[in-house]
């Protein structure tokens, strides 16, 4: 009789718990809850870092750290538990399956951090690789053909992009070894070698310009203002690569809709 | 006589102030100068909180806004008056039903601010909510076309645009940790905690760099250089979705156009 | 004799001096040489702003202008000469309706400034309408069809664009007011009206970020960082507009060569 | 049999070190090693030329130089032996031949920068021109695919970019004259002449924005503020032609290859 309600309470469980069992669209109540708490969970390690807001509100943020570990270490444990509705993973030898597998490591990992290190120390920011498990519940309907389509463009022009890099990266050592040639003797402590010039040509060519090194002779200028007129470019033909590999990711989905219509 | 007089007059404001009634194509004269006001007042509510410029024109500007608050009084009266030459908003119960639209509501907003509260102080500045009232002018022709374009792009790709965001956070997180980890004990009061550290990420990701805070130690800069190159990449992706979005939208447009022509 | 040799140099010298007269492809070398003279001349005016460059360099930056200015009177003279080739302007009363014809009295601009200041003083910047001059040497095979396709895309796509920004205006009213109350009680000569805090809008809206303005307060910086992500969004916008514009031009011009060479 | 032998490993050395000869698909291990070699060599020099990293590794790097110096002699050597597998450059005749085509006189350059001059001195940066070696290594299956949608984008439409690159001139010529008649007189030593006007004009136009130069003038800001907004405009232009010129690019291709496939 209860192991007849347990096993009502499993199949339940597992219909929230797993993302593809789900039978209704989007994602489970229980699931949100989840998305929910790791995003809490990221917010207060972030916040924590920060003296002015961790020693007013230090006993609330260990309680809300504590909590959210032991919610963590009941999921894993309710997850290891639902997992013997699958078939794949029946049994004890079917759970162990289960944790070998990625998306079970990576919710060990997500509770581990609270058992290896509290509140303070750097152990403590590994809590932040509990973001990971965000990327295990967004595998749902419109979001994954969105993901799909944002791979497909990358991938599809991996090598035009790669080739503006490098490209970026030859532009980034003539500036910055002609800066160094031109600005060095002027400003030795900020383009007095070719790393430290390309901490100025990062910096522009990126078009940041935090405005820490900039050169001050008349040449340096010049060349300077060449870099600058290049750095558009350099942002254009990425740019420029992704508009068209998205352009092409889409029309590719699109054309798959129709000819699934029309078969 | 007068009744009829009055209905004429009513039937040629009505023709002036809706902005679907006017027989030709563009705005009417009438709604051209309330937009015209609408403007003036918003640049005048703007001016009016810098002293420098308060000071020497303060009897001006209270004038200037008492006359449009006049204005916008006097165009709510005549909209409410004029709406029931809309068979919908006849008679007592029409104007009141009138009243309660959203269009009379923003209108009404336009007019409150004045009576709520003179220049000077936070209450003044939302004068600044008339500026919504352009919207309800705003929907006409080419304008109206253009204003889909944008809204169809945005919305056909929305999920795509969501995600580039995402990514955008977690490359922000991810860096602004780094940095905290590496430049952090050497510039505490900069890098000495991740929000701190993200302020440095938001102002390097979007590539605005005001320079007040930038890494001072070797390995700072060269991680700092990364997220740099980084966020070409992620400047690259939403102007690329935008990119293929507007062309999708253009066409889909075009497309639509000719099918009526062949029908 | 004379008569008809000077008829032969005419018509030699308006086959060099007319951009659409001259029978082989490209600019003729006169006009090349007239095109160099125009940019040395604007390159020279920019120079003697310069006083490091003026003091040592006086005497030839005169010559060089007078020069400059007695070649262009010259030129100006034989155009005017060499019209009558031209039916349309040909005896006296053509020459002066060709006098007064745009490219005449853009001709005659440049020639201008030379008599009325010389160097030094506001007048003597006149000459850099000589650039204009420029635009009318421009109208040639492959450099014509280039500036068509940025017209007709920038037209095509100018109500998009003009939407584009309005948006980016109504994001910069809304962020300076939110930054004026909230960072203009911390830094009152920084952010203590609209227009200052539209200073810092425009900066980091257009993410240039100067860095002379910036919040201090957390809440500014985090208002700010809002800011400064929709300063992506606003750059993305008329870029991905333009992109699909651009895409559309091209294709367009594509299709009316196709369909040239079918008929 | 010892000819034979030399015969045979020349005629397998020829397929390591010959980019076309290779038999497999990609870059033999030997001249993976020698870009490896390439890129080593690079850094050695760029981090030579900074003091705090030459003074304690001195004698490692003038090793690595000489080790790399002495590798590339013998490549050059082994490549000029193995080239008479090539039926054009067989014998002593061939070999001279050889050795005057541009990828061997590419090579010898990246050795004699070795004899010229050691460690430390401008001499010593010539080894950077050593990275124009990779350039003959990497014309390889989707790389030089890539290389070609790269260069046919922008050939393509060299004279839009072109056109872009005018119209972003004329705009800083004409916003760094305003500035320097509205900003000049408040700040001479930063706006007092047009070339200097320039220099901010650049930075902001690019959308850099060191911040060693704004203006200060309520007149100058807004001003300024119109040049950062036309900033917007010119970044759009390039990156929405090679958007649109990629996208081009990429659908040639394409149809090229289902052209092929169809025949």
């Amino acid at each position: 009789m209860i192991g007849l309600c347990l096993a009502s309470i499993r199949q339940k469980l597992y219909q929230q718990l797993s993302v593809t069992a789900y039978p209704e669209e989007g994602l489970s109540p229980l699931n949100k809850l989840v998305a929910v708490i790791i995003v809490a969970s990221i917010v207060i390690v972030t916040l924590a870092t920060e003296p002015t807001i961790y020693e007013p509100w230090k006993d609330q943020i260990i309680a809300a750290d504590i909590t959210i570990g032991i919610l963590f270490a009941i999921e894993y444990i309710l997850r290891l538990w639902v997992a013997g509705e699958d078939p794949e993973y029946k049994g004890l030898i079917g759970r162990i399956k289960y944790a070998f597998t990625l998306r079970a490591l990576l919710d060990l990992l997500a509770v581990l951090p609270f058992f290896l290190g509290f509140v303070g120390g750097d152990i403590f920011l590994l809590r932040l690789f509990r973001l990971v498990r965000i990327y295990t519940l967004a595998k749902l309907g419109d979001f994954s053909i969105a993901m799909k389509h944002i791979k497909d463009a990358v991938k599809e022009r991996y090598m035009e992009l790669f080739l503006a890099f490098m490209l970026a990266m030859v532009v980034l050592l003539i500036s910055s070894t002609v800066m160094f040639l031109v600005e060095g003797p002027v400003q030795p402590d900020k383009f007095g070698s070719i790393p430290r010039a390309m901490w100025w040509g990062i910096a522009t060519l990126t078009t940041i310009g935090y405005g820490d090194i900039y050169p001050q002779s008349a040449l340096g200028k010049f060349c300077c203002s060449i870099t600058c007129l290049a750095a558009i470019g350099l942002i254009a033909m990425p740019t420029g690569i992704m508009a068209a590999a998205f352009s092409d990711a889409f029309q590719r989905h699109k054309k798959t809709i129709q000819d699934r219509h029309h078969h």
